[in-house]
């Protein structure tokens, strides 16, 4: 099943956000009915936080109210995604299971009063999801207006009490055979950590210093194994009585919980929730770097946006608004991309909870609002886009991107805070977005011979078999750039020896690295070609490659920064500092040159954006947005979908989706 | 009973500070005798941290030390402000009742070794409390040195135990009358948070992502409340057995854990402790707002300084001393606004325990010190004062202050951190002080009719009937300034629908606040009138009100930042953005103009502060307060009660005291 | 026992590290063992995290896999330095013991997974790491290659479970004799924290507010001997089985919770760890620091620097390498202050675990590294001054240092979060160190007639006795400088009464201090003779002194800010302020001028460093260390001992070593 279930059964994109009627009372949902339909809302989804309504006492079920409202929307023309309600178990769970409350790594006990409290590896919690999950699809399974089921919420919690332990030593056991394997692999025998007995094994709670890396490690792996473990017993017990799609919606960037390559392979729809940590044009290339993400996890094909906020822009400690306009030039930043249409949190803003001042559809002050008005001009929008439903999108340039790379980065006793994993994928992301380059996502270890361009920052943990992939891409004629830091653990937290990065990598890109020199936190370093490294320098040999800029000062003066092998029909670049934003864009865009990896539409000023989508027939639309203050001339008069009008220059702010031949 | 049964008692004002003689011994003591004589100590409060030796035993009592002492003063000349120990219950109470220490959110149960370490809602504890107040009264209720009961010091603690737990369901059953209100009120139907039986509502513990508005409101409500209770509990006790008046020393700012305005109507003298958090001229105007705070919390009527430091000013991690003469300056700060007196913690300056390094009248040093010098003008100059005693002050504006407000701008999930309570009250009211003006404080369903005008600043939360109070104020010809966030949600936390602020409020406002747009932390947003914005904006829509100046950039630009709209016979001017100091200012000196409430005493320069208290009978008298650098010439000589001289000037520093036709 | 069995058993200083082969395996090993011979090592520390392995389960050992290393090193001519495991007890014991796990002030126990998770106090610890070390000593107690016995590592660690509590009480029992005099001692009648039985004494676990601070001193006490009596029972196991010297390698500046005075005298040989946490010359003087600490705690005697980084600085949350050269110049830097050689943590870099990016001799990257190569010279170095053995270094400065001062720094309730006491101290003796002075540390009731100057940082807490012991040197003709915020209180953490310092101290410096006068954080105050004070200022009178420098603005215009005190045959200053750097730089210049003290080696640039050491038969070695970037012609050519050659000049971070007459 593909995201086509959902748009065929939609005549179109989808457009919508989730809908929480239980909120509010019989006028509220009449005139929802008269704004939805006048927002040209299509779908919507229900249910996400309706457990204490759907099974109000353990074992009871209500599905009265549920019945009414869906068939309100299907009345209305809305079709319904709908939630199993399990990221949320009502206060009669805590108190019937207080043994399936998660536990802090320091043994504090949570309760209910918020969301998400469970521990995902109890079995009462399980069972109990189980239970629901298969409830709600032995009655809606097959019901005309459900379009797609969403299991859970934003799977992000953690837990360390003795269920999750227990489950960890499973999953131990499979994973390394034996305990002297896992000694062996943890490196136990430092600070005395040999384990003896399974039962010794625990979850890395607190504890008195630096925790074992490998142990930190595999307790991630774990816990996302074990988080898609229990989304998959949902979503078997949905498909044992429903046809319709099953999705999770995914939360990234910032939740770092799961191998998210992995959770996307059980899903027939890929979704995503998205939210922007900066205004405008960061805020725009965001949606860009979270969209190439969430259609490399789909594995190219369409999927969906399943949240955004109307006027949410997280900055730190406050929450700022979206500039008029963003509401559409990020919806279709979404689509363009590759998404089915554009769902929000939520219909309604919420007058009470704790997420009263989360943004919405219908804000507090009620459809007389400018956000209102631009949610129905993107709904509007919306609709006139039904023909690229199914289409997809191509790049011609990587980034690799690995939750084991990325854990890696977070365990004790690095040698410095500087390194990070996120700020290393978004950058590397932004300097391709900036030069006007569509982009995917890749796994070290998938097949990479496709990319003109692979760019590989942060990959602090490569594994053997990533090592060689890529050093096979090389030889075959890629053009690869590994940045500082990379390749410098094994699959077990394990130090690569005589020199970093792993053995193959090594070859491929002809250098040595025999030192790490991190960089005090305000400090800069020279390099002969006029750019500037900060957070990390690397004392570095070059075993076939040429030197392209080295260190101009102190110990590393004269030694290789930036190196280029010729290697095999291709060419392994690496950099073994942080380079200056400017000095990483300039950098970037000279790859793109030697690997003939250009923007997709040149000649573009910054900040607008062009993305191509196309259909397995052959069919092909180009979405243009305008992110900047200038209008933009077209290079000759289109037709633009989204007015039916004929497009001259794209205005301020402005966007157009033209058929392209 | 009043502070008048104190005056007639002591022959005139309060001076004097804790006494804790128990850390002493008898030539200690005998010198106290002199040196309290030498500076005109006329009343101290014995027994703050005495339940240790009070009760060695559980219910084992030893009062004879306490004779000794009380017996010792009074011959000295002294009376007593007699306290109850409960604020620190003795080590043998931890081992007898472990249940009734205090437990922290994440499940933490504190132990003794400090003070405070009990659950105010547990039963072993509050038993103890009023046993131990009820026999202290019943010895000591009609002695001859006692002028005042001292219930407790600084309530202030919060506990999340079960008996909290328990005690919080009753408070709310009484509140809210069924499960069903309580979840309507809390929103419960958001993150599925139903309640079906009253054992699943806890105190807001701890838990996964943002806990609940709705019950962090009530929580901080039912503690107040509990706390109240507990101190009608001592109150009561004491009354059975004694005619003297029951205070409490109250704490602000710092403390949040109470309504103050429900406990002061609790006592009979309105008492509270005070330390400022900057030095000099900052340090002068806490004085004025301290005091006015107070004042009003009395109702107007007078107060008593129960505390404050010689030489103590909490700056951060660091506590200054004060500058030559501050003693003198704050302690007729106080007295200018309604106090019968000063008081200081303590008397003598501790040399061990926790407060070694906490000031006091006889430091470290001894008697030949600046401090002890200080200490003794200050108490002459009181002694000059008695004829004040009785009479309080009038104030024709009033900011509006209330626990609600300050307790809703504390829960999660609020769009910006650059929201604050208590940094707008002081700002409120040190503009109001920088131009020469007493301050009430009222509460936003007071009645307002006798004030020119009301300043209401920070009201996030503001409750139907305060609403309408307000639009009732500005009709019946008040000057109102509201200024931004206020009026955002009602009593429940439930945001106003349809526009903030509350309805009634915008009929007076003549405008609809459609959207919040916070500001960055370092961004400013620039007005047509030249004045500048910070931390906060809003899209605002005038319907009626007059345009005074409008944002001039972004999205905002030519919307309405500060209206004023006439209704009925007053004025009602909203302002939606937090201002420069300097620009607030000007604001504020604008609205006095225009409501006719201006400076006492107009002409003064800056940093002079000139107040009059009257008494019941007309006589009137000013205090005049030089906080400046330089001398300020008087407009005729007078004669000045602290020196008995007539003064042609006020010196750097220096102060006067006149009677007034 | 002395350092000179070690020597002797060498042939000459000591060279080598951590060595923990159960980390590799065969091939390694025997690359161990050549690369050993190249770089001249002649002494590993052994075993220190091998508890798991020697004992794999509760009283059943393994020794055969460790003989064997030793038989290899002892083949290979390496002496083996065997350390007792207890510093990690393996995760059996966890599960065995739990009640022997640590547990915080908050009540978290903490469990297995890092290193150090045992509480000192509980006797299933003890009698295991007695039985351990029992057995180690049986089975190797005489082995030839056997040079050291290295207890546990670097303890450090707190408990405050039941254990802990109950022991802490029978320590105040000795130390105070009776419940009163604890309770007048900690000043409990302040808060009513009056003791009434032992059982309600407890360790200072969380609580509400500020902890009792003579609670918080006992307790750091109690820990330090609980702390020194648990390895005095391992000392005493060994020292019934073997004839060979007994260490525990000290970690300092970092760790306080040792009274590292009251250890040194248990040990046989004193040794030390060294991690500098700046990099470039910062680091050279805290080696200075570092190693003139630790010769005086070994009262002058030679001691052994037991581990230091290759190529570690700590920096933050940042590990810098070292410079090329700096592990010669720390090397040498150490041996010039009495070290007996230079090992290092760890031989090889560690391929997994916590400390997987800690430098090693061998680091990842394999001996064709620069790290390796410097070892080899540095291990070079180190054989040709086999000499050296058992001389060691005067010095005629002396700066204080005592635990009870710095632990009386940390207490709650100070009045300036500026204070601090480990910073004070590497203060006076870097002004020292950049004057080219060697310096010894002492305690201030120790013996100090020997030195020409004594300097006093921090001594916030100064003991009756040892404010005689100042009295009576300044009488006897020393020049004693007392900086700020001394003598404040006695050994109990009570205040000084009538003026601070202490009586006797107040004497020998001719003042009365009356008042602190905190400065806030970024103030500074000026002095008449133009130098700059932060943090701290007082209000100070003299009595017989002399004022060198006065504040010259606010209250204290005109008061004495830097006295001098003509007392006996010398004098006693005062300052009162805490200085800028190089006007406290200039201040310890004109004291050594006055007090006849200067350099070493005048004449030398900055940057140079000399130092003596002289043997008991009136050898002497100089050892010159070129922190700087210039050469430095030395005045007349020299045989080098590290060359074997003439030298004329010292180059750019060169060193050299001397036979002086």
């Amino acid at each position: 099943m593909t995201t086509r279930s959902i748009t065929d059964r939609l005549g179109g994109l989808a457009f919508g956000g989730d809908y929480n009627p239980e909120q509010w009372d019989e006028p509220v949902w009449k005139e929802d009915d008269t704004l939805m339909r006048k927002a040209r809302v299509n779908l919507v989804t229900v249910g996400v936080f309706s457990w204490a309504l759907l099974e109000p006492e353990e074992g009871r079920y209500d599905f009265a109210w549920l019945d009414a409202h869906i068939e309100r929307l299907h009345a209305n023309g809305v079709a319904v995604d709908l939630a199993t309600p399990t990221a949320s178990p009502p206060p009669w769970f805590t108190l019937t299971h207080p043994d399936a409350l998660p536990v802090t790594p320091d043994g504090t006990r949570l309760t209910h009063g918020s969301r998400d409290t469970y521990c995902l590896a109890a079995p009462a919690y399980r069972s109990a999801a189980r239970r629901i999950a298969s409830a709600l699809a032995e009655r809606y399974g097959h019901h005309p207006a459900l379009a797609l089921w969403h299991v859970h919420n934003e799977y992000a919690t953690l837990c360390y009490c003795e269920y999750a332990a227990a489950a960890f030593r499973e999953w131990l056991r499979a994973r390394h055979g034996s305990l002297d394997a896992l000694n062996e692999a943890w490196g136990t025998a430092f600070w005395s950590q040999r384990y003896t007995s399974w039962e010794q094994v625990l979850p890395p709670r607190a504890t008195q210093w630096h925790k074992n890396p490998g142990q930190t490690l595999d307790f991630r792996r774990f816990w996302s194994d074990e988080t898609i473990a229990a989304f998959r017993e949902q979503r078997d017990a949905i498909r044992a009585h429903s046809d319709r799609p099953v999705t999770t919606n995914l939360m990234l960037p910032a939740y770092q919980n799961l191998d998210l390559w992995a959770l996307a392979r059980e899903l027939d729809v890929v979704s995503s929730d998205h939210y922007p940590g900066s205004p405008g044009l960061d805020a725009a290339a965001d949606v860009a770097f979270h969209a190439d993400r969430v259609r490399s996890l789909a594995g190219g094909r369409p999927w969906l946006l399943m949240e955004q906020g109307t006027n949410t822009v997280y900055d730190g400690d406050r929450v700022l608004g979206k500039e008029p306009g963003e509401i559409l030039r990020h919806t279709l930043g979404h689509i363009a991309r590759g998404s089915e249409g554009a769902l929000f949190f939520q219909w309604r803003q919420s007058r009470a909870g704790a997420e009263t001042w989360h943004s919405a559809m219908v804000p507090h002050a009620g459809p007389d609002s400018r956000t209102f008005r631009e949610v129905t001009q993107a709904g509007e929008a919306v609709a006139r886009l039904g023909e690229l439903a199914g289409s997809t999108v191509d790049a011609s340039v990587a980034v690799l991107h690995d939750a084991d790379a990325w854990w890696a980065l977070s365990v004790d006793g690095l040698p410095s805070a500087g390194l990070g994993y996120h700020k290393e994928l978004s950058r590397a992301h932004r300097a391709l977005w900036d030069a006007g380059v569509t982009v995917d996502f890749a796994h070290p270890e998938h097949e990479l011979n496709r990319y003109a361009l692979v760019i590989a920052p942060a990959l602090f943990l490569l594994s053997d078999a990533g090592a060689e992939n890529l050093r096979r891409y090389v030889a075959g004629g890629g053009t690869l750039l590994v940045q500082h830091a990379s390749g410098c653990v094994d699959d077990r937290m394990q130090a690569r020896l005589g020199g970093y990065p792993a053995g193959p990598l090594r070859d491929a890109l002809g250098i040595r690295v025999e030192e790490h020199r991190p960089l005090r936190a305000d400090d800069r370093i020279a390099l002969s070609d006029g750019s500037l490294g900060t957070v990390w320098s690397e004392s570095l040999h070059t075993k076939g490659a040429e030197t392209l800029a080295a260190y101009t000062h102190g110990m590393l003066a004269g030694s290789p920064a930036l190196t280029r092998h010729r290697f095999g029909t291709g060419q392994g670049w690496y950099l073994s500092t942080r380079l200056d934003d400017a000095d990483y864009g300039a950098l970037v865009r000279r790859l793109l040159d030697e690997a003939g990896a250009g923007a997709e539409a040149p000649g573009l000023p910054g900040g607008v954006e062009a993305v191509t989508r196309h259909a397995p027939d052959g069919r092909r639309w180009q979405v243009l947005i305008n992110h900047g203050a200038d209008a933009v001339p077209l290079p000759e008069p289109v037709h633009d979908l989204l007015t039916d009008t004929t497009a001259h220059e794209l205005p301020p702010g402005g966007c157009a989706v033209l058929r392209r031949p």
